[in-house]
């Protein structure tokens, strides 16, 4: 089959690999019909995190199954799935308490079960890892993509608004304009929010995130965002969304947050080096919620409102290519042209 | 009068001062009986805090209304009071939320209210500062000494415990055996936790975690403490109280917390350079809450089980002095001989 493969910083070549196969009874083969780009991709791609050359890439796969193993109960061939951007065994004591990213097995895609950036996925502990798109939607395309970021994006905005505790009638910030900010705007929309200020550098993006339901944006930079975000909120909010993970963005969302409020941060913290925040959110007891996005546990919810014609995020696939384009679709979202490239296979 | 008054690192002197006297119709003038120094008196004593030479010192007021202005109504002369670390005005956004760390006029006791290790202090906003002792209790002296420590430490070891979400029947790990990390402890045996690990590194103190029931101790250091807790724990507690504020307490309780569980914490961070402890918790999705302890808002149910006899922190005064003997306890606890010094004034 044909797969993306990272071969160093800036270059992600399309070549032919062995087809996956069954390896354990709980497996499940797939066949991707729809992938994605992440933003965590370009860690690699711009040499900011090790990984080795030859790995295959991309952790959110859409597609059909193709094969399962003897102990697979949950999905079978031609049914049309989608899994989250970790693998979850579903049985042990993590993935019981909804935080599938902490599943005991600790497997991942790339390194465990081959790239979802290619024709074809092994997809480990399938049971856990697979979730059933219902067939009356299974060839419905514009569901489809509407469910693709459910896999990653749309599912950790939603933890950012989840964990910042974000309700009806609340006034929410939202640090980062990126695919997972402008999800995080939709989720706090959709969880109720009256006010929300979206807090970016790009036009283009925080008119996405006016189209989510943010009812304010802020485009300036350093002080001067903090201050206006400040006053939009009369001296905070009690609800702040930390989507970047940068050092800025984290000194940023304390900030931000009113005395007693709440931090919902999902931005690996690949980048914070100073603590300031830290002091920031001691002196007024902000607390920080979050991290790497069970994404799992959402896909129920999130899936009933995209079926019933409530959620679409699909909005922030502003490239789509085919597997050949997937080079192309990161040089894209490296220079930032694209807020997130879908890739569609045929 | 006679107060103690900050003349640079490791010299503190009790110096005559003028008596402070009723400023703002609000004020209360309080007649010291009893007062504390506190661990973060060591900041400014050691040098790691710049204070102004000269200034008054001390923020755990016990004593005597002396005088009040004509706007207290909550208190009158002769009461016998006790008030928290903050200074709050009772009526803000903050204080009503019982946020009163975040109190709007935002004073403090020395810059704007005078040092409480002297013989008098002026208590600006009494009504929302200053807490009365029942009469019946105004001069019981063992109630009065159980008393002292919810000024400070004990409702900040209670703001751990809450903070990071302790109840019945849960698995505790304090970090930390200073008074606070004991209060901690003490904390969590009240809210009904069943194992609480204290970690520390003095065996005097681990003593004093055991009287206050702690289950089981470390004393070990680095990673073969965080590794003893881990064992303990079955792989970590859901519930840390970091107790410290250092860089390396803050890496041990976000190492011994269990994937989804959360950290109160409560020690000024003042140490924390390396953000280490971020990504630890962000991989397990560990919450931190917590920050500086509003502990007006703890007094009146702390207050009702020292007053009925079920809570004691007491022991943690390993060593009491009289207002001469201010200078003296400061070099105690700089060089560790006290875990917390009292001050008696006659």
């Amino acid at each position: 089959m044909e797969a993306a493969i990272f071969r160093g910083p800036g270059d992600v070549r399309i070549e032919t690999t062995p087809d996956p196969e069954i390896e354990a009874s709980t497996d499940a083969v797939v066949r991707i019909t729809h992938t994605a780009i992440c933003g965590s991709d370009l860690w690699f791609y711009r040499g900011e995190r090790d990984l080795s050359e030859g790995s295959p890439i991309g952790h959110e796969p859409m597609g059909v199954v193709e094969a399962v193993g003897d102990d697979v109960r949950h999905v079978e061939p031609g049914d049309r799935v989608l899994a989250p951007f970790s693998i979850s065994c579903g049985e042990c004591e993590f993935c019981r308490k909804g935080l599938y990213t902490s599943c005991a097995r600790d497997l991942s895609w790339g390194e465990d079960g081959g790239g979802a950036q290619g024709e074809k996925v092994r997809a480990p502990y399938a049971d856990g890892t697979l979730v059933r798109v219902p067939d009356r939607y299974a060839n419905d395309e514009d569901a489809l993509e509407a469910l693709l970021p459910l896999t990653d994006v749309m599912g950790t905005g939603h933890h950012a608004a989840v964990s910042a505790g974000v309700g009806a009638g609340d006034t929410a910030v939202v640090v980062g304009d990126g695919a997972v900010g402008l999800c995080g705007v939709l989720a706090a929309q959709r969880l109720g929010a009256e006010r929300i200020v979206a807090m970016g550098h790009h036009e283009d993006r925080l008119d996405i995130a006016e189209s989510f339901g943010a009812t304010e944006v802020v485009s300036a930079r350093g002080e001067d965002a903090i201050e206006e975000a400040r006053e939009l909120t009369a001296g905070g909010a009690n609800h702040v969304l930390e989507c970047v993970g940068a050092e800025s963005s984290m000194e940023t969302a304390a900030a931000v947050a009113r005395p007693g409020g709440t931090i919902g941060y999902v931005g690996v913290p690949l980048g914070v080096e100073s603590t300031g925040f830290l002091g920031t959110m001691f002196g007024k007891n902000v607390s920080l919620q979050g991290g790497v996005a069970p994404v799992r546990a959402y896909i129920d919810e999130l899936m009933a409102d995209v079926l019933q014609g409530t959620l679409d995020p699909s909005p922030i696939f502003t490239k789509t290519v085919g597997l050949d384009g997937v080079p192309e679709g990161y040089r894209a979202m490296d220079e930032r042209e694209a807020v997130k490239v879908m890739v569609k296979l045929d």
